[in-house]
């Protein structure tokens, strides 16, 4: 598990599932073995490319690889003056693939994120297990000790009540990471060896009201079911604030996930994380954060939302409501953040009307 | 992982870890090898048997085991008519042996459970990660996604909130079952050949406001912590229901735990479960339960525990008032269960006399 697998060792055979239901989106490819790693398993697939730096740099994508890739000047073009809502020299950037796709189902992953091994030293088909994670139900309302039920040789525990065993829809499976943990810069500073090497063969949902930290280095999650709640918020150019875009995602998801029923499951799989970002460049990054966070947790925390908050979008204007009344007097950032979550809605709604079809439910 | 360890692999050498403050408290042992596979664990430790069934029948213990042992003979001459608290005839009466205890830990374990094997080969010493579950501290209020960050090799992750990276106090450490499942009977009619060969490599605290069905069989605790709220209610001979002992006692102790601030583990250690008692049997003593539990567990969802109570027994006592209260129209058994359960708390604390201690605080 110390080392990823090499691309020989990754040709094992792809399994197609959901082939023209999901898009992978990238944020920027700098490191060129990345898709030759990956090809066995995404090259069934649709990329969506979004370009986080210099528009004028050229990202060269291996043949055979069916792909879209959008840069600065492609978001600004889409989206006129609400491209403001999208980060610019920042992997948060990646949110405008989630908008532009047109698929049921997102993978998103980061270019130093390389095939890892199980235990018995076989490749991790990453992508197939988060289907598998989406595709079978979540299980919020109460914790089951072998963990996710639904996995092959697993099952509910004596003393589950039956009347829950049915789930609910999985919205989001959030991935994880052999060698290079996502930890902090103050972590990374003070056990700059450590090393993920424990791999830990389980998914499980995480429980309603419990809120987590949500790395977007190995994520995916139904597009339908919560597309519009994974805003990365604003990072990078311009912003006093980085690494928070997938915290941000993530604690709104799951207020909204809770609030509509909806499940969020981690664990499996594991993606083998290649390096570590530089501590000192995140610490600049993150040092706000480390301590609006203090204040925003408790905020999301105690986050209600009306009744009449039936759909994803209407959760989270109501959200960004919350944030700019409450979240404004840490930092004027958020008052400006609560702006491009509006903002960011208002181009989701745009890109992705919603018609009347014939059934009477929005499509 | 599907074998249970041989005595010969089980013999590592024990980890005297908290010698003189755990008791394992064990409910009748039918089974003569299950102490000699346990013994170069078990044996630097004292033992308290709990006899289940007829007093007139006698317990061989191997030569070598410090115990003491009780059957309903002893019980009813220390409790007097307080020994009505101690279910006869089933497991549950294991409580007694919490409540004679003067120790500080407790891990108790039933007589078809054996040394488990990791992936490696390995015999799990199961009392010893216990132990390192007890003493190292929960984090109930936001989930870490590399699961328990106080064990070696992990930390907390990116996002997790440095006001809460303390954690709190380990009231219990819930272990698993490789082999054979712990499921309720339907699931074992169903499922009849089913094995659990998967060992995940995890520890982690179940989140503040999550109930979980914490099973008896491999189980340990803080007795100072937690001790009067794991009442194993009344079971076996003359009620009407069974195999609810430890789900009883969970649903009490995690109400309690979140209102005190307190933490609850579940995962590592396994034990080897060796064999699945008869699910014909078990669906007569549980079917009770079965539909009972539909009103109980949203009875402990939303269980509140005014300020006041600020110890366990003060909590205990106020939720066998609600379990009065509130489960009574379910089924009169529940009044004889709460008025059990305030005569539980009486025997508690004629066992366990609190004096005052010269810095003021109870002892």
């Amino acid at each position: 598990m110390a080392e990823p697998a090499t691309a020989t060792q990754a040709a094992a055979p792809a399994v197609a599932l959901l082939k023209d239901e999901l898009d992978i989106v990238i944020p920027t490819i700098r490191n060129l073995d990345f898709l030759e790693m990956w090809r066995p398993f995404f090259q069934p697939y649709h990329l969506i490319i979004v370009q986080d730096g210099d528009p004028s740099k050229t990202i060269k994508v291996p043949e055979g690889f069916d792909y879209e890739l959008y840069n600065r000047n492609d978001i600004n073009r889409i989206l006129g003056p609400k491209a403001s809502c999208i980060s610019f020299k920042d992997s948060a950037c990646r949110c405008f693939g989630y908008m532009v796709s047109k698929k049921k189902y997102i993978f998103t992953i980061d270019d130093d994120c390389f095939v890892a091994k199980d235990p018995s030293g076989k490749a991790i088909n990453a992508l197939e297990q988060h289907i598998k994670n989406l595709l079978s139900p979540s299980t919020p309302f109460f914790f089951n000790t072998l963990y996710d039920p639904f996995r092959e040789g697993a099952d509910f525990v004596r003393g589950y009540p039956f009347s829950l065993r049915e789930g609910v829809p999985t919205a989001a499976s959030h991935g994880l990471w052999l060698n290079i943990p996502d930890y902090d810069a103050p972590t990374q500073l003070v056990k700059p060896l450590e090393k993920n090497t424990r791999y830990v063969d389980a998914v499980l949902t995480i429980p309603k009201g419990t809120l987590f930290p949500m790395c977007g280095m190995n994520l995916a999650f139904n597009r339908e079911l919560i597309g519009p709640a994974m805003y990365f918020g604003l990072m990078g150019d311009g912003q006093p604030i980085g690494r928070y875009d997938d915290m941000w995602a993530g604690w709104c998801t799951k207020v909204i996930c809770d609030h509509l029923g909806l499940g969020v499951k981690t664990g499996l799989p594991y993606i083998f994380h290649s390096k570590a970002s530089n501590p000192f460049v995140n610490l600049r990054k993150e040092y706000k954060g480390i301590y609006w966070q203090e204040e925003i947790i408790p905020f999301f925390q105690q986050a209600v939302l009306p009744k009449d908050c039936t759909t994803v979008p209407k959760c989270y204007i109501e959200l960004a409501k919350q944030v700019k009344e409450k979240l404004s007097k840490v930092d004027p950032y958020f008052d400006k953040l609560a702006d491009a979550m509006v903002t960011w809605i208002e181009a989701w709604d745009e890109l992705n009307p919603i018609g009347p079809v014939p059934n009477g439910k929005a499509a």
